[in-house]
């Protein structure tokens, strides 16, 4: 079958490799119907040190069952699935606790290991506890929106949360990506009253305010904390969703922050501590979040995507098949493209 | 009157200095029946670098009310009342939200300010948002565990619940000073099942078991971490209290939490950035806490010193007398005290 590969920064492939096909009894095997390129692969593709075997990619799609171990009873051939970036068993401590991102026989896809979704097929081990059937057909037009719920969305939406957004309160969204453009829907979903963001592009403004943004500042660095903490009247914002991954984001994130506030950090981190840690200790600034627990938060968002309350898969401005997967990446990475859907 | 002035690490003197009074319409004037000696007092015991006018000393203490301004209501000639280490009007929207540190009006005792509660007499601002009026006498027997309600009971509080202690669930704090048994007593009433506190002096372990601490461990650094995994199964506990402030604490804390956990940090911190920012983030670990809102959480406390379910004031192993003090700063800064009560 033909999978992306990467090789180093900068060089990623589509390459004949042998086909997946279940391994583990609790293995389910699923074709890919559609996949995306992620804001944190572009991590790799600005950084991964040249290796010989290559990593293969992608960790989002939807796709179909094609064949189950004979320990899994939830799915059945030909259920249209969402696969979330990580894999989990659906029973242990943390995943009954909603941390399946810890799970004890988890892992992820995409990140070095043979299964990478940015592929005409996925091994999804532990099926049972990671798949959720989705209810349309593989053509329905909800595709996209249904799409982010194996990572943006869900991401989104666990910013928001560890972020403890509250009805009528204040928050503001650092990061202009798919996953702060979800964080958007996600603080709006919970009753934010007042939301900024920080962004620059016009076609990303543009969707921030479409999905409830009430402010949007272009300023960054002290000049944006400045600027959000006239904006709230003086204190800074209730809420932060810190949705980049760097020091300089994470410091902005501190300064827009009222005393009291929670940051919830959702974009993968790039710097070795939280920065500012004495300032936020005397203004009781909390910092929360990390790497999402995706399949938490499937069922819950489902049904308002089903019923259109959201519209998350606006993200998606550029749809690709998988032998233009290289261009599609350059797209993401110079920012021509918000958030790229790829459809072997 | 006399009062507590430190000129420079290890140099703190009683001195005459120009009587206390009140000054605004919303001061009270108190006469000290007891204070104490802080640990955050003893960072300036090791650091203060030298100043020619001295610093004046001392943020908590139970007194006499002598001298009401005239805007002050609650408050009345004769009462006795407990003043925490911050001032606050108590009717702003972070006093209302129980952030009273954060007060638009607050300010601190102590911190070289005109107000120090190591003396005789102290003015105290916005006397009616501070000040709690204790239904007892000033010769009490339970004198020593009121006046923990001034800081060491409401921050070990502060740490516990910024730390999201849950009943049955396992917790852990992080140095065995005033603050961390108080916070073994915290932890008790909100109903952790299991209680590791990090400990080494036998008095302090002592009193640790007695207010409801399962374990003692007396292991540092990684050692510590590898003991707490081990006692909690592998995984490590869902809340931390860190009551020290130094990096090694922090990085400690870190590593005893479990995925999931929250880290409530208290020890006045003693390092610019948070350290393990990406495990962290892996393993979901939240961090909350800081300066404690003391007053918030006075009349929580208070019934359960008055029926003597907590005996906080334990953590009071010597009593000096005013012309004592620069002997209690010795005592405590050389861990032969565990907290250092004085009466003028």
């Amino acid at each position: 079958m033909r999978a992306t590969v990467m090789y180093k920064a900068g060089d990623v492939r589509l390459e004949n490799v042998p086909d997946a096909r279940p391994i583990d009894s609790t293995d389910a095997l699923i074709t890919v119907a559609v996949a995306c390129i992620c804001g944190s692969d572009l991590w790799q593709y600005k950084l991964l040190p040249p290796n010989d075997t290559g990593r293969r990619m992608g960790h989002e799609a939807i796709g179909v069952v094609e064949a189950v171990g004979r320990d899994v009873q939830r799915l059945k051939v030909g259920d249209l699935v969402v696969m979330p970036f990580a894999y989990s068993d659906g029973t242990c401590d943390f995943c009954r606790e909603g941390l399946q991102t810890s799970c004890i026989h988890g892992g992820y896809f995409g990140f070095g290991g043979p299964e990478g979704a940015q592929a005409e097929a996925v091994r999804v081990p532990q099926a049972d506890g990671t798949l959720v059937v989705l209810p349309v057909r593989a053509d329905s037009a909800l595709m996209p929106s249904l799409l982010t719920l194996a990572d943006v969305m869900c991401t989104g939406l666990h910013a928001a949360l560890a972020a403890k957004i509250r009805p009528g309160k204040k928050a503001c969204v650092v990061g202009d990506g798919a996953v702060g453009l979800c964080g958007v829907i996600a603080a709006r979903r919970l009753g934010a009253e007042q939301i900024i963001i920080l962004a620059r592009h016009p076609d990303r403004i543009a969707l921030a305010t479409r999905f409830g943004a009430t402010d949007v500042i272009t300023e960054r660095g002290e000049e944006a904390v400045e600027r959000v903490r006239r904006l709230t009247g003086g204190a800074g914002v209730h809420s932060v969703l810190e949705c980049v991954g760097t020091d300089q984001a994470m410091l902005t994130a501190m300064g827009v922050a009222r005393p009291g506030a929670t940051v919830g950090r959702v974009g993968a981190p790039h710097y070795e501590s939280i920065p500012a840690a004495q300032p936020a200790f005397y203004r009781n600034i909390s910092v929360s979040g990390g790497l999402a627990p995706v399949r938490a938060y499937i069922e819950t968002l489902l049904p308002d995507i089903l019923e259109g309350t959201i519209e998350p898969g606006r993200v998606f401005d550029q749809v690709i098949k998988l032998d233009g997967i290289a261009e599609g990446y350059r797209a993401m990475n110079d920012r021509q493209a918000i958030k790229v859907m790829v459809q072997p």
